[in-house]
């Protein structure tokens, strides 16, 4: 049996090795990573499908990208992550099932969007891109705090 | 045989009804919006790697994205998008061989990371990790301006 005192040998052991915690306010910026990333395949998603740029053969990475960030994005508002340098709301925490109705319309969209990019029917690719951006706007509208 | 008049109103019926032409200068934006992707996704990659957050299971999305967004980056630098508001500098169309010997580095410093990534070894995707930084510094340096 373990000792009180060997316990707390082993956690300063392990205290002292672990460079990095999991730490709740970490996933601020974690998520704000995630967010870039969403942005930057919904922006190449939205020149493509524009036709601004010749790079339809790209589409279903950008798409795939988008539903595979987007696939829970509750995920990335653990507790304890609601201060500090986010332009999350207090929404987020304070109405929880209307912040995961927010997410998974998030979700269905872009899992939409990625598979009418498979499907390759260019009507239907535009108007779930649009979708997609609806459901951008729909959550930053109520969960995120406007650009200064 | 069409004649060139019919060439010609076929022309104008083509320009009527195209609302957008892949033009060179379209590739800024665009490139932005990849590299703003390819940031999100090294960004969150760092958060995870570093272990600051448990979301190792959603490591080999990013590096499987960081893999595909860098395969071919010659292709966002197409001529005549060396204008206006980018940061690319005029080397990258100067000293191509010396871009394609960059870009070339991005993709398989990304692909060896999300070969690592597969692979599991925990100190292997340090060090692959390590090298995409490196890679992405690399050619920043010496292509990209300063940020002000």
């Amino acid at each position: 049996m373990k000792t009180l005192h060997s316990w707390l040998a082993a956690g300063t052991l392990a205290a002292l090795t672990t460079t990095a915690v999991a730490e709740p306010e970490n996933y601020i910026k974690y998520r704000q990573a995630v967010m870039k990333a969403v942005g930057g395949h919904m922006g190449a998603s939205t020149q493509i499908v524009r036709g601004k740029v010749a790079e339809m053969d790209t589409l279903a990475l950008h798409a795939r990208a988008l539903a595979d960030l987007n696939a829970d994005l509750l995920r990335l508002f653990p507790d304890g992550s609601d201060f500090g340098e986010t332009k999350a709301t207090a929404a987020v925490w304070d109405e929880p099932a209307k912040f995961k109705q927010a997410a998974e319309a998030a979700r269905d969209a872009t899992a939409a969007f990625a598979a009418a990019v498979d499907g390759g029917d260019s009507a239907k690719i535009a108007a779930a891109h649009k979708d997609v951006g609806k459901s951008c706007k729909g959550c930053h509208e109520d969960f995120r705090q406007k650009d200064d």
